[in-house]
């Protein structure tokens, strides 16, 4: 493997990761407030597109980062509007 | 250009605009309450090594994405942390 690949799987990693402790945060606190309910609608819609894009093309690296980033973004997207 | 592409550029237009409106929000409320520190300081970062990456592979869509995420989730960052 080229070296120029680690440094898009570090970039992959740390993208899809950070939403962990977002999602933390809110599934702990349920605060919500500053956080934009439209971010996250157009945020998880792209990231269903992303994984089927990665399903359709059979990249498996596209669809596990995109898989585990909707993990993470879909329950604050719900609770995002739940609590209002 | 095949059908699938076109579900690629839709994918990275709607999460990489997805942030716009959280920058708005930031910018013109300064209320970062809810907002993940951890998360911009990774998010930021992944962004800086996507851009690299995009830079040396030599191409344009990856690095032109995650500029203009960058140019959004920055301000983000650093409001977070001005507002502590």
């Amino acid at each position: 493997m080229e070296w120029h690949s680690w440094i898009g799987y570090l970039a992959a990693t740390l993208t899809t990761l950070s939403f962990l402790p977002q999602a933390i945060k809110v599934i702990t606190t349920r605060n919500t407030q500053g956080i934009s309910g439209l971010m996250y609608v157009m945020f998880v819609c792209g990231l269903v597109l992303w994984l089927a894009y990665g399903l359709l093309i059979e990249d498996t690296a596209v669809s596990m980062a995109n898989f585990l980033t909707l993990l993470f973004a879909l329950p604050i997207l719900v609770i995002k509007y739940r609590s209002r």
